[in-house]
C-alpha cells in the first residue's frame, strides 16, 4: 500500500508504553487520526477547512491489527490511503512501519461518514466539492 | 450479548471529550481493556494472576463500531463476553449501552493470545488449566 | 486533609502504566480531574449544571507531588478539599491514598477560575449564589 | 527563557482537545516529557541511554501554569531549560509558545531524581560523570 501521499513520521512516546515495555495498543488509534489529519494537509483540504464549512466526520468505525511491537523512542512511519468512498461515506487505511526495520508493525482502517454540524447526514459532492474531486481521483 | 456476568459500569470523563463535545472514539479502546480486567476479576481469575504465572497476553487486534455518541457524565454499561476461544487464541466482544436510555454506543471486540514473559506463544491447558476450564465452560 | 466529603474511589488502569511498570505521571491529572467532578456531585452542583448555566470553570494551574508509586491493579483513594475560594478564583486540593496500606502516594492542587461562556470572568455569587452558598461554607 | 538549545516543535492533536474546544490541560504535562526527550536527544545524552545505564529518572513533581489556551491545528513551540541540578535531583523548565502568534500558552517545569533501577537513589557524578558534566555545563 503505497500512494502518492508521503507518509506520516512519528517517534513513539514515553507515555504511551505500557509495563509490557511496548507502546499501549490504545495509542495507534491517536496515530491513525494524526496521520489522517497530516493526510489531509498534503491533499490541501486541512479538516479544519471542512469544520469552517459547517462539515464534522465521525468515525463510525476503527480496526488495528498489531503485527509487531513498537517501542519507546522508535520511530514508525504511518501510510495512509483513501481505500472507500462514494460521497457520504469513506475508508482511511493505514500501515504503520518502523523506519528503521521496515518492519511491518500494524494495518488498519477507520471508517467515516460527513455530517452537518446539527448531525445530518449529508454527500460532499454537493457540500464540498473540491474535495469530492480530490477523493475521486485518489481511488 | 448478555452472559452471567455483571457488565463494568463507567462514567464518561470529562478529559475524554472532544471538541465535538462527544466522547473521543479513542477511549472506547480504554473502557474495553477496563471492562475486560472486570470480567477476569468477576471469573475470578485476575490479569494480575496470569502475569504472576508468567504469563501475559498481548492484543492482536481491537475493533470498534460506534452506534450512538455518549458525552461527559453519561453512564456507560459495558457488556463482555467471550466468543472465541482454542486456548491460545481467544476473542473478547463488547456491547457499549448507555444506563439511561439503554440505547447501544458500541460494539466491538479484542483479540488476544497468550505468551511467555520471553515472547513464546503457550497453550493455557498446559501453563494455566484452571483458567482454560474457566474459558471452556463459558463458551 | 479530611473534610465531610467522601473520596473518590478509583483503580489504576493497565493503560495507564508505563515501562518503569508504574503508572505514569500524567495520569493523575485525569484522576484529580475525575475526583473534582465526583466532589461536585457530592456537592449537589454537578460540572453539568454549571454548564447549562453558562459558566465554564477552566484549569488555571495543576501541580502534583508525587510521593510513593501507584502499579497497575491499585484501588486508590482521593481526597478532594476546597482550599480556596473568593468567587471569582478557587483552589481544590487533593490526596491519594492506596486504600489497602493508606499509604500517601500523592498530593497537588488544581486552580481555576468561572469564566461566562464567550470567555469573560465573572463572580459567582451573582451567576451561581447557590454554589457561592456551598463553597462559602466549605472553607 | 532562552538557551542554546532549539525548542521542541509540536502540532496540537484533534484527540487532545475537550469539550470547551481547547486542548484539555493534562495534555501538556505529556508535551513537556516530549520536550524533555527531545532535549535529551540534542543534549546527545538520550533517555534510553540513560535506562541503558541501568539508571531511572522519575517525576517528583509536576507543575503547569496555563496563560493562553491551544487549540487543534495550533503548533507550539516549547523552550526547555535545565534550571536545578545537583547531581541527585533537578528541575526542567518549560515555556509552551505558539509559534504563530509567539504568544505564551503555558509555563512549568518538572522534578526528577536519579534512581538505580531497583530504587535506589543515586549521585550521577560517579553512575554516569558524562551526563553530570553536561548538566553543570548547562546552569
Amino acid at each position: 500500500m503505497e500512494n502518492q501521499c508521503k507518509p506520516f513520521i512519528r517517534k513513539a512516546n514515553y507515555y504511551e508504553t505500557d509495563q509490557m515495555g511496548i507502546i499501549h495498543h490504545s495509542n495507534y488509534i491517536h496515530w491513525f487520526e494524526e496521520a489522517k489529519i497530516e493526510f489531509m494537509d498534503q491533499i490541501e483540504f486541512p479538516y479544519k477547512k471542512l469544520e469552517d464549512m459547517g462539515i464534522i466526520s465521525p468515525v463510525l468505525g476503527v480496526n488495528c491489527q498489531y503485527k509487531s511491537m513498537v517501542r519507546f523512542g522508535d520511530t514508525v512511519a504511518i501510510y495512509v490511503q483513501l481505500t472507500e468512498f462514494n460521497g457520504v461515506k469513506y475508508t482511511i487505511s493505514y500501515e504503520v512501519k518502523n523506519v528503521v526495520s521496515n518492519e511491518l508493525c500494524a494495518i488498519g482502517a477507520t471508517n467515516h461518514c460527513y455530517l452537518t454540524k446539527d448531525g445530518h447526514p449529508m454527500t460532499i459532492k454537493k457540500g464540498a466539492p473540491e474535495l469530492y474531486e480530490k477523493c475521486m481521483e485518489m481511488l
